[in-house]
């Protein structure tokens, strides 16, 4: 049996990293991000997103868990607590559950948050209908991209 | 802080689970299932597949890894080791990794494999479009119904 | 970013590996096994254990889950259903929570079982004390040499 | 079988948990900690941590992979970048992977960090001996008590 090597540790200042454009048709309102990792093994992935005032996520599933620390700003998360979800001011933390069905995410204010996934975000039509999966290899291909 | 409890070990006689149709939309040949176990928090679940000669499963990425072990007659993986996959006989064991592609999975023998999987199965057309996402959850509904 | 490339799938049949004996500092009664894989990012592991009549398991805590396809024979897990725990017949399947203490796991006929492991067996002391943390990469290198 | 339910989404201001003492048996300079989250199923849990400067963390394994976002301060993990491992400058990103040895995690000025960690944090005496195993629930009960 061939003997596997630990994986590589890592570390890197985020400064180091360029701020990009996330994909507009999967966000709007000029929402940027770093990627920060890629676990292929789990099929895992960190980044940490840059969400200036009235910048949206379009609606997805957290096909795992994630889980977020709030650095800077307000997210309504799952409506917000107005629409029965949560609403975090910063800091703040949050763990979004495998299947957990996110139709709005939005930030009213100027925002940033580190965000670890295990498995993809799938983005979905209103009617629930698949139409991106982003998995960890698709993050890493449209960061670098 | 709320204290959570430990999860709840299982354990099962697979004499006490019926055998069920995999969906056909899913595969051909008469594929049957028993759902063995589902892993909420991780997106996980665990399945044993009864797979008549000439039975195939339709073009799938698994999102996350999965591991099978192959207890009875033969399976032909990412095309077969013909066509630049995995052909194994019963009994034998196998890794697929997040992201691994099969566009064809056939049983030309009477089969059987368990299998756990990390994730979704993502089922696909021939373009890459997915068309359904087996999580945990549908698994379990559609075992179920 | 450097971009990562996907994880190797594997497929091996089981005749092509040597059973081996288990640590008898870890067991008794003859306990031979096959390592079947080992996963260095999540630090999973994949084995199959062959158990005469009479043999068992040291005590044990499975750090994290572990899930088993038995395929042969009787185990007592737990204690065994006499004493709380379970007491599984071939062909069974069961799950083994994260935390879950094992002081007694007996084979009282021939019998074998696959199982997946997230994350490590720590052996203790009848007191609890680790004594022995057989993660992925202890189990490959005990395997190898 | 029983349809298993969603695990439910979570969210907290960091502002209404306590900063607790860091065990003193694992670490030495008054590290204090708020434990966020733990994830029974997988044997993951989330913390946030206030070094002082001057603060360390006695020697340990990871058993399983973890991330971090260094918020404040500077880190030298694995002796620092002057002995092989790794100095951070926040705001700065790191993984370290399952098996990971930290002889040495020092925090020379006054810092901050969060983490996630798959499995639990083993700490050793010098020779590699566990003395204790800090899983998800060890640190739920620690935090709490």
């Amino acid at each position: 049996m061939h003997i596997k090597p630990k994986v590589k540790e890592e570390a890197i200042h985020l400064s180091d990293l360029a701020w990009k454009e996330f994909p507009p048709t999967l966000s709007s309102g000029g929402i940027r991000w770093k990627m920060l990792h890629a676990s292929p093994e789990m099929g895992a992935w960190t980044a940490i997103f840059d969400c200036p005032a009235g910048s949206s996520f379009n609606p997805h599933f957290h096909v795992g868990p994630g889980e977020y620390l709030l650095t800077k700003g307000r997210m309504d998360v799952r409506g917000g607590s107005e629409h029965g979800g949560d609403t975090v001011l910063a800091p703040a933390y949050g763990y979004e559950s495998a299947n957990a069905r996110h139709d709005q995410t939005q930030f009213p204010v100027d925002s940033e948050f580190y965000m670890t996934f295990l498995g993809p975000l799938a983005f979905i039509d209103p009617d629930g209908t698949p139409i991106a999966v982003v998995t960890w290899d698709e993050a890493q291909r449209a960061y670098a991209g």
